[in-house]
């Protein structure tokens, strides 16, 4: 089985920072990735200075298979992703004649001398045309370099998405009535002898009629069953259900 | 005016990265923070792994005034909360007496040997207990470790808050009825004249009565009214409304 590719994503806005704007990009990209089989690995929110760009761009970009940029992209001093990319790649901000060509098409007489900020790319992005041409994605190496308008940001993300496909994920909930330190054993064991899968225990406060969400996951549906079989004889009567 | 105290934010979750469960407690700071006068300036989502919690506090820890982790503090394999904080400060986890002894004191003849695994600390934290002595939080220096359960999180946060207070954030919005292009060279000649303040500007696409949201913001409230009024002078006409 191939490993699976993995991602990173930035959000680069102070107005998340502040509160002044609530996230919705991550979000779309959490469901959107695990939906096309990507693992993603980390999401990280920085304000909008150009060396926090450049950093974490860069570290992501070596770390991950493909990372996404969410914001920092119009024509305005605190627009600083395209520069913070450059510089994570040792390249320089240049105008792109096709994106030129698109904002001269959209902005017809009314195009300004600082529209044209928008047609900056770092030297040797490309456009990645995607399902729907009229709204490319500059991608910078593994770096998509998207807007944070979220109705622009998930347009654009939709229109690449299936270059990201990976099998899919496997997951089964199994419900428990005992706490997690009553089941913890039981837990470790299964663990231990499915190193492969990803398990994961949830305690619930209160409110349903379970204390712990156990979920078991990998991309090796035969793996997930037998460890999910494994583990519900071990638990017994704790099991409140499976899904 | 003193600097403003700086925060990170860690969320240490593979539940969140996989899209099993939304964030409430990033959003819960974000809002705090910002209330308490408290500049937010990073929050970054990782796995439960332990490399990658010590890396990610140690980087936070000597990066900004105050850090605040989010899960991995159960009894179970997945909690490595407590060891990533300890090999952040080359520590090693102990057991805190007074946090056993809260631990008897719930579990009474329930307590397992599992559930004393949430009495593991790094050695050399502390409990902090602000204002509801029964819920005290574990801090090691600076990080404050927190629970991932929303209604735990919650109410340990708020218990502590106060010790955080600082002057508050004076907040302006100016919305316009031109495009970002447009108002972007009045935009730069205040930022170069109040360098001292944060300035924003947040198109919206559609749907609503203005083009630009542009946010102005600092702890001198004088500065603020100053730059709203040399900008809302500038913009003319444009301007929709102040807020």
């Amino acid at each position: 089985m191939a490993a699976t590719a993995t991602a990173g994503v930035i959000l680069i806005g102070d107005e998340i920072l502040s509160g002044k704007t609530a996230d919705q990009n991550a979000r779309l990209l959490i469901t959107e990735l695990r939906e096309l089989g990507v693992a993603l690995r980390r999401i990280v929110v920085i304000p909008d200075v150009v060396e926090e760009i450049a950093t974490a761009v860069g570290e992501h970009a070596a770390r991950y298979d493909h990372v996404f940029t969410s914001g920092g992209v119009g024509p305005t001093h605190d627009d600083l992703t395209m520069e913070g990319v450059a510089r994570a790649f040792s390249s320089r901000v240049i105008h792109h004649p096709e994106l030129e060509r698109l904002l001269r098409l959209y902005y017809g007489e009314r195009l300004g001398e600082r529209h044209l900020r928008m047609a900056e790319v770092p030297e040797g992005a490309e456009l990645v045309a995607g399902s729907d041409p009229s709204w490319p994605v500059v991608a910078m190496r593994n770096v998509y370099i998207l807007p944070g308008i979220p109705e622009i940001f998930a347009r654009k993300f939709r229109a690449i998405r299936e270059r990201f496909r990976q099998s899919p994920y496997h997951l089964r909930c199994i419900f428990t009535s005992d706490e997690e330190g009553i089941i913890a054993s039981e837990l470790d064991r299964i663990v231990a002898s499915y190193p492969d899968l990803q398990v994961g225990s949830y305690p619930l406060l209160s409110g349903a009629d379970y204390k712990v969400k156990v979920t078991l996951e990998s991309k090796d549906v035969g793996r997930v069953e037998e460890a999910t079989r494994a583990l519900v004889e071990a638990l017994g009567s704790a099991v409140v259900r499976v899904t």
